[in-house]
């Protein structure tokens, strides 16, 4: 085993701050890699903060992070894929059966086995696992991914939960060539819908509560933007779009946004609010309306999207900050104060 | 202009009861139909009693009735399709503009100048269209479909709505041969859907509240049936079903069935509970859930609907009733307390 230093919650109402950890003894199948960037994912407050307590609970201390790039330090006899001196990413998932219909379907995330990066049983050293809020990560060859090298490297952390939570269903949808597609809110992960729908070859409008992003969105890529507040110009968007990418987590109203499918459309949520969101039947009747979810990618699909965004240079927008900023980092996040994802240069950790 | 005989309300209060409406003169592109029989949709009621009054008020007098079956009796001189004599249909639909993107796309009833059979602008005669509760009718060739002689009329005619209503969403879902289909309720539109998907070749299965229809789900086709009030049998089911069928029009718990779906499964709402469903985030995003909505069927898949009852001999389980036990039948239906369509005898109506 080895100690790693890492950014760690106590409990619920604890601030992150410098902890020691264990990782394991490199086996065979594993890849050890020291971290360079990690991106702040809301989840990591969710779960640092046990917001989702009803449905996972979480386990403290807490290390969160799964938007990890780093370089590959080590390689287990078995692996091929990557060797030392490679950049490698890590996104939500560390492990699953690789046995199950889920895993033979290329969606590792619905493994009823799943491991996920933090949080999430560890059966190599018992307690759960720690995320990328650290120095040092020793994870399966089969859950790393590579990472075009000439990226910017912590504007490609980000690619590993909100890039592909955004690029997976997109993709899925079919090809979006001239086709109209909507995204709603200007986020970590609004922003890079736009960015995907934008390479995708869409006609895209970004659907934002915030005055302050208008310009923003167009400078991002999109085509339009609407102030969802404004009723006439919601109005005049009616029916109008094939695919909707809803990236809201916080509650609202769901049928504003389900009105601006065309017939047979498309909105999926890929954010997660608390509360069940009312949708009205006749809504989805009149104009045979979808609505549906996703949740992040396999690890296929992944490093198909990392390989896409090397090909089309595209990466989150970030803030780079020190591991020490955090908890600052967290209550801006609250306030939506950062365009548009926080990436933490990991060598501030090793300074610590 | 023809005077015939027909059942009206008068007021969102009163029974229907014998009324004189007048039917237009036969034009060049018009069928005239002696109506034999109409079924008893539930939308006849809500109409009647102006329970839609905030999308779709009521103008009385209301005559209701869109699951028609009946003879021709006079045709235009550019009438080609049907000839006097015939056995024709007239469902939801008699007119729309035929020039939108929607009926190029052969989904009249998304027409923006769709004409439903009742409480609906008639631009012949002023007021409102009149239904099939009545002896005559006058409706433009474009919306009269050919059913096949050897059904039983009696039980054709709900073809007309509960049976497009439940044919086309598992028509368009895909070949469903083999596939696990779950029917929620088992009424007027369930039964139907019951029958559809079992001639398709799935695997079905029909979830009800009711421990008296048990046996009847199996009689009228489905392999298996739950009581859906039975959280054990639920929980075994989850995550089971390639599509489920929601033909429930009273509020209910849709996240109850939307855990039943596999990866990528889709539940289609085909009844319209009156207020917003709360629709769980995390059971569409964990397993990619699919919601959406079916609104009847257009013109020429209704015509092909018709055509595969005839070659699989598909009608409806329907109890005959004159039309002077209408509102008794009302009152009955409120209760679910029929198996499983009344249909309207309309020689009754030429005897009042």
């Amino acid at each position: 085993m080895k100690q790693t230093k890492a950014y760690a919650a106590a409990s619920a109402s604890s601030p992150l701050k410098l902890n020691h950890i264990q990782r394991r003894t490199l086996t065979s199948s594993d890849v050890a890699i020291d971290v360079l960037f990690c991106g702040v994912c809301h989840s990591d407050l969710h779960t640092v903060r046990d917001e989702w307590s009803s449905i996972m609970p979480t386990t403290y201390p807490c290390v969160p992070g799964h938007e990890i790039v780093g370089k590959v330090v080590g390689v287990g006899s078995e692996v091929t894929a990557v060797k030392v001196g490679d950049t490698v990413g890590v996104g939500c998932l560390v492990d699953s059966d690789q046995a199950c219909p889920m895993c033979h379907a290329h969606v590792e995330q619905f493994c009823g086995h799943a491991v996920f990066t933090y949080n999430s049983p560890d059966k190599h050293l018992g307690g759960v696992t720690y995320g990328g809020y650290s120095e040092y990560m020793v994870v399966d060859h089969r859950f790393v991914l590579r990472v075009p090298d000439h990226l910017d490297l912590a504007g490609a952390a980000p690619l590993l939960c909100a890039g592909i939570t955004t690029y997976s269903p997109m993709r899925r949808w079919g090809n979006l060539q001239g086709k109209r597609v909507g995204v709603v809110g200007l986020g970590g992960l609004g922003h890079m819908g736009v960015k995907f729908a934008r390479a995708f070859g869409a006609d895209v409008t970004v659907f934002t509560t915030s005055s302050s992003k208008l310009e923003d969105a167009i400078r991002l890529g999109a085509h339009h933007v609407v102030l969802s507040s404004d009723a006439d110009a919601m109005k005049q968007h009616a029916f109008s779009f094939d695919f909707v990418l809803d990236t809201i987590s916080a509650d609202h109203d769901l049928n504003s946004y389900i009105q601006l499918l065309i017939l047979d459309g498309t909105l999926t949520l890929v954010g997660a609010p608390e509360n069940p969101m009312p949708v009205s039947s006749f809504g989805l009747l009149f104009g045979r309306k979808n609505v549906n979810g996703s949740l992040i990618g396999g690890i296929k699909e992944t490093q198909e999207m990392l390989d896409f965004c090397g090909q089309h240079n595209i990466t989150a927008d970030v803030e780079v900050i020190p591991i020490q900023k955090i908890n600052e980092a967290y209550e801006r996040l609250l306030k939506s104060d950062v365009k548009y994802r926080f990436s933490i240069y990991m060598a501030s950790l090793r300074e610590n």
